[in-house]
């Protein structure tokens, strides 16, 4: 299995434009993000342009961190567009949970888009699925792990796609298999937009592969070079400009002698 | 007196969130900033949810930088919120003086809110104050130092809450005692958002103790930060990584050896 | 000819004050790249303080990056209120050509301000110049680098103002003489916001001479700093920290030893 490292090459090669609405704490960060690891961001959040801009890119990441009634409409539109012009969309429902405004829209999107990666962290995910509070309670036996293995695999089936669930290790299913990813740097929760730019970089994955392997593809090749970075810097502030130089250093070589995932039918 | 050290080991402890509503030259700074001490950022904008982010978050900032019709209005709800929810408010009257508009929402959110501390330059102090122009006219062998120190002092007693006015050196007041702080680095003013993510820390440390020792436990840190930071690296693009490097680093044995701070009764 | 030098020493002694209404990905790097180069930034995006704030500053940045329906009308408004300031307007027409409406909103936003300088790439310069798909087509013998200098001419001409042309070369235009400018580095492409933060550093050395000189200042002397910090850090994170030193270390005696640049009357 060496679809990470290939996807890597074809990525770089294709260049792909990613149009990112995403909040405006990490509008910088992802760019950088992006053009790092070998992709170009496009950021468009007007509604009249907002077919032609899909029709230039290859993924859509709708991401609602920092949302207000202007911003969620603008989301909305391009969630009803994206049916229309086929372009992948990754979902980033920031906060989910946090509040029931969050919840509710972080669903409509879902719904709405043409959907095809829910990325978020345990927490987001157990809320779009509907499932707050009540899961652990209900079967109190159950590991951490198992819980949020579960729940990501259920919740690629609710919506029929692929769910990426974030945190030490992560879950990635598309209903059908099951992915734990150990790579990774505790460093990432110590500097903003990690996660964030994560989803946008799951879309320039999503240009040359299927949802599912574009999801790992990402995962990996970030988690990796933070790993690699982690190693390099200790603080957060060098940490996080390693991590921009590792998304263009990191080679194939590297990471096929560094990666720990595993991959499962359910 | 160690109240700095030991709030800063509290804050960390606590890792209290922070609801920052600030300007967007610094959201990403500012994020990184907060992780990097030990706190955690939300930042939300919407009317919808504003009350549910206060009773989550321990401090919320409010910070009119780049201030437009929808961003005010969102400010002033979130100040009218906060006398309910009881959330302690920073109040940052960027450019203060420079237009009316930002006079006169400073002065309004200053009293719609719950508000507990207000943090600007001199400048703006002053334009808060109505003391624009003409007060080193009425006197004018007031020292530049005096005049700081008087209108903190004044400000203070005028809005009954705890003002922090930085500048070469840094003047404290919550109307009954001015404390002065002596630490800081020039390179600060070479590098955007440090006075305003200095806002949102002081919101951290709002949450382990009162306004005023609060104040002064995040202005010492940070500039003891800074103060380390520059002579390590003379430039404002090195300097501002070391600076995110060394809030994560700074512990209590260096801040004592550092600080330089002089607290008065008035 | 060592204005490029003198400008700078000028350009650093005035401190010029820049209005920056920019797209939201830059507008971090943007403050920093010219408090690095010695000027100082506001960003405010109020019709209610424009006046005042284009009477505070020495030149106006319109960038359209990130625009939405407010962005635009407030950037329309911005416009028309520079006719009576007489502040400089920089227009930086941020993917002109890839809709329509960003085509039209960047020469309604020349044609209504107090346009002295036009920003852009080959193909934005091209798309508001009415010549998209068709120029190369009408001449194929003509070069790319002698079709990019001919549409920066003629939209000099036609605009009457300066018009600077990024690219490998930059080409820069007042309609009667043109500049070419060999300096620059590549991993400009890999870092976001380079050439937005260079439209509002046009606009500091505009402060101290007339829009041609300015232009070629300010590029010049951004693409060395750009090229010696090359020379230093290989990878994106590592240029970028560099580049903002650069800029504060870059003096006249390096600027005249590297400076690679050809002025043509026309």
């Amino acid at each position: 299995m060496n679809f990470v490292e290939e996807n890597l090459i074809k990525m770089r090669e294709k260049n792909p434009v990613i149009q990112c609405f995403t909040n405006n704490v990490v509008t910088n960060f992802t760019a950088n993000v992006l053009l790092s690891s070998g992709a170009s961001p496009i950021m468009s959040y007007c509604e009249e342009e907002a077919e032609e801009m899909q029709n230039i890119a290859s993924a859509l990441l709708l991401n609602i961190g920092t949302l207000d009634k202007t911003t969620s409409d603008q989301m909305r539109f391009q969630a009803n567009i994206s049916k229309k012009t086929k372009i992948p969309v990754i979902i980033d429902p920031v906060g989910a949970g946090a509040s029931k405004l969050r919840t509710n829209l972080s669903i409509e999107l879902i719904n709405k888009a043409n959907t095809k990666i829910i990325k978020g962290n345990s927490g987001e995910i157990a809320a779009i699925n509907g499932i707050i509070g009540k899961t652990r309670g209900v079967d109190a036996t159950i590991s951490e792990e198992s819980f949020t293995s579960k729940i990501t695999i259920e919740t690629a089936k609710k919506f029929d796609c692929t769910v990426v669930t974030t945190g030490k290790i992560d879950y990635i299913s598309d209903g059908n298999r099951i992915a734990k990813i150990f790579n990774g740097s505790e460093m990432l929760q110590k500097i903003t937009g990690a996660g964030c730019s994560l989803g946008a970089l799951i879309g320039a994955f999503i240009s040359v592969t299927d949802p599912f392997e574009a999801a790992i593809s990402a995962v990996e090749f970030f988690n990796i070079a933070a790993e690699i970075s982690e190693r390099e810097k200790k603080f957060p502030g060098s940490f996080k400009i390693k991590l921009l130089d590792n998304l263009m250093k990191l080679n194939k070589e590297t990471i096929s002698k560094m990666k720990r995932v595993e991959i499962n039918e359910i």
